[in-house]
């Protein structure tokens, strides 16, 4: 680089005070900037430099915040969102059979699946999250929101044995889910996993359709697993195994594999999934409201397993913010671990970053800010009261910042969230239609 | 009340959506009013009737908000605000030994008290808080800064074995403990508390001369109680009984006194706790983060034990979020339990305000919306993206809300905060001398 060499054009320039690339790990780069063309990162340099070598279309300042990659939410249920806090503090059988099912058979279609998955967006941005692991119905509803709000996503496409909204019965759910990965080829935001339930609702047979459907679409399987003790013990009853084990017989144990929960753990089982690759999904939140236990965060990491993070349903969380469940994930897994050392500030930002982004078969273009990958990007304002005196960026952001300092987000080089404002959403719009679905659903009786 | 009997003066009217008294618990009343007199609560009833009854000089409408009784911190060690982050992820005795000391020796003194506490001041008003129990060095000048900021707060006495900035012996310590509490006499905002440190650093001497102090001043005693596995371990090497027997044997287990953690309990130690009185503080996100282990919060109040949160200090926390601790309190205490309906979402609030309030005598005076109480309330607005669509006003100010959505505080009737701003303190001073304080203590060398 020399000073009088003519400068190249890109089409944005940002400079944050600090830049947490996340890979190399646990690194902080003061004065640096991130330079964008295109969906792409080009660059990562100190700002004078940057400033000499590139003529920017847009520069975007940020003195005061870190730029650190989008984070990515492992397990979603957003078309749940118009459910948030629709039942609070009750038992899993009693809030899923009284409450969030009868609810659900009431208002469930696309409309409702569009509605919840484009409030959720708007939320989704204003807490620094590009990129969901859906599971849900209507996939098909999803990925038109998803690809229309600019949002990236993998939708899941659900397999379950009983009847649903979505499909009539076993061999609809496959027609249906292949036809939907078909359609979403040339979509360069928009994938697909397959979203078999749970090991309580999918016999072996559709299992063994999962793993084939999944191998030949080359796509992963999202799957909710040992989520509750009571999930182990009825498949011992019924299988005469723990659902891992039944599930490594059915050849699902592998790299496809993205497991969710995992509350119920043996070290042999730690060790399996660490030897096969498979990804765990830890929601310390939802495990924690809902009772279900708790995930050995640090020992699956020790292992080798790689984990990721995610909020669950807005219906058991009660938001999809990734700050505040990192942070949760950070100091209970220290607890649990019975060491403070365990599941550090930068270790947890990279499980809601590039761990997500592995699980999700994603990073070799998200999860990191490097050059050659998309331009999925956060800045999270250190300057509040909350976030002063500031001595170590990535711990302040773990455990100091809340999903308000996120100040700007880029998807795919697209500005999404500027000076916490949606850029491309109408957030009274949002607003609007979460009121009216409010009516609907308090209309089916919510009660306490 | 006839629509033409002459309007009656009342200082402040605040027309909120939602008021949640917290007594009558889990009531929430839609379209009412509060109605203040100077520092006091003089009503509480429909908005349409205080119009006509009372001629306000203020009327404060916040119709997308929720009033509630502000929180009360139950535990802090507000100075330590200016050394948020200095050192995380590492175990108790290194981060206590290698890093939060040697900062403490170098630095600690009244100028550092008195910015620490001002920080924590702006810091809890932005987070609804009206009143924290303190635990630190230099209660006087504690005092006197909340005094002049106008925060409601019990200031810990300190009492420990070994000589600090504070008191350089036990007599000196007692000598100050009871100046301190003297000069206070007069005060509405500020009294004191007894606050010997730990079993593991007060003798049974000074124990004995703190509850004989504690009974002379009448006043409670605030002591970390059962913090660890380890300190119980080493109570059982050192005085051949665990910590709460040992203070039981010295008559310090009664109504006075304030056990903060309590991680570490028997049956027959909540028994004992309920039996007599004692108030537990919970400080989750403390015990979580050290790795100290789970307080059972739902088997103390099922005991009848009257339960707290606190946030302990930023230094170990790392913030003074009053409505994200008491979040994890409730979430927590599910998985502790193993029961979803454990310290449900008006439980938790009600812990968060009144628990807090009787832990610290206070009760008579705040922790609920109730005529004749001091006026210490906050908005929480509700209208975001993250607070809709609202089923259930409680749930969504435990589970959905954050310490952004606190739009209004007032102690005493004098608002402290306005949509956001802090009334009569200088957010931008208060941070200038952040930056000032960090370079202090980066000085003295922080490491990872």
């Amino acid at each position: 680089m020399h000073s009088d060499s003519t400068p190249e054009a890109c089409d944005l320039l940002i400079e944050p005070g600090y830049v947490v690339p996340v890979v190399p790990h646990a690194v902080v780069l003061e004065d640096h900037a991130v330079a964008i063309n295109g969906d792409k990162i080009v660059d990562i340099l100190p700002t004078s430099d940057a400033r000499r070598k590139y003529a920017a279309a847009r520069t975007v300042s940020r003195p005061n915040a870190a730029l650190i990659p989008g984070f990515v939410n492992a397990h979603t249920h957003n078309p749940m969102s118009l459910m948030r806090g629709v039942a609070d503090d009750l038992p899993l059988k009693v809030w899923l059979q009284q409450h969030i099912w009868p609810i659900e058979a009431a208002v469930i279609g696309p409309d409702f699946v569009e509605a919840g998955c484009t409030h959720a967006v708007a939320e989704m941005l204003r807490c620094g999250t590009t990129t969901c692991n859906e599971n849900y119905f209507f996939p098909d509803i999803q990925a038109q929101t998803y690809e229309k709000l600019g949002f990236r996503v993998r939708v899941g496409l659900p397999v379950i044995d009983f009847p649903t909204a979505w499909a009539k019965d076993d061999d609809e759910y496959f027609a249906r889910a292949e036809a939907v990965h078909q359609a979403l080829a040339s979509s360069k935001l928009v994938s697909t996993a397959m979203a078999p339930h749970a090991p309580y609702t999918v016999d072996d047979d559709n299992f063994s359709r999962v793993r084939d459907m999944a191998e030949k679409l080359g796509i992963p399987v999202h799957l909710h697993l040992h989520e509750t003790a009571q999930e182990v013990e009825q498949s011992i009853a019924d299988y005469g195994v723990r659902p891992i084990e039944r599930l490594r017989r059915l050849g699902l144990i592998n790299r496809n594999l993205i497991a969710v929960h995992m509350t119920q753990l043996t070290r042999e089982e730690i060790h399996l999934c660490s030897e096969q690759g498979v990804s765990v999904v830890h929601c310390p939140e939802s495990n924690l409201k809902l009772a279900s236990g708790f995930c050995p965060a640090c020992a699956l990491m020790k292992a080798g397993v790689n984990l990721a993070i995610g909020t669950d349903g807005v219906a058991s969380n009660n938001d999809l913010d990734m700050i505040g469940e990192t942070r949760t994930a950070a100091i209970l897994a220290k607890a649990v671990a019975e060491d403070a050392s365990a599941l550090s500030a930068p270790e947890a930002l990279r499980a809601a970053t590039l761990g997500g982004a592995k699980a999700m078969h994603l990073d070799h273009d998200i999860g990191s800010i490097e050059v050659g990958k998309q331009a999925d990007l956060a800045c999270i304002d250190l300057s509040s009261v909350e976030t002063q005196p500031l001595f170590h960026v990535i711990s302040q952001i773990i455990y100091a910042a809340s999903r308000n300092d996120v100040s700007d987000v880029w998807i795919a080089g697209k500005q999404k969230l500027e000076k916490r404002v949606l850029v491309d959403m109408d957030e009274s719009a949002v607003l609007a239609n979460a009121h009216v679905w409010r009516e609907k659903i308090a209309a089916v009786g919510v009660q306490r």
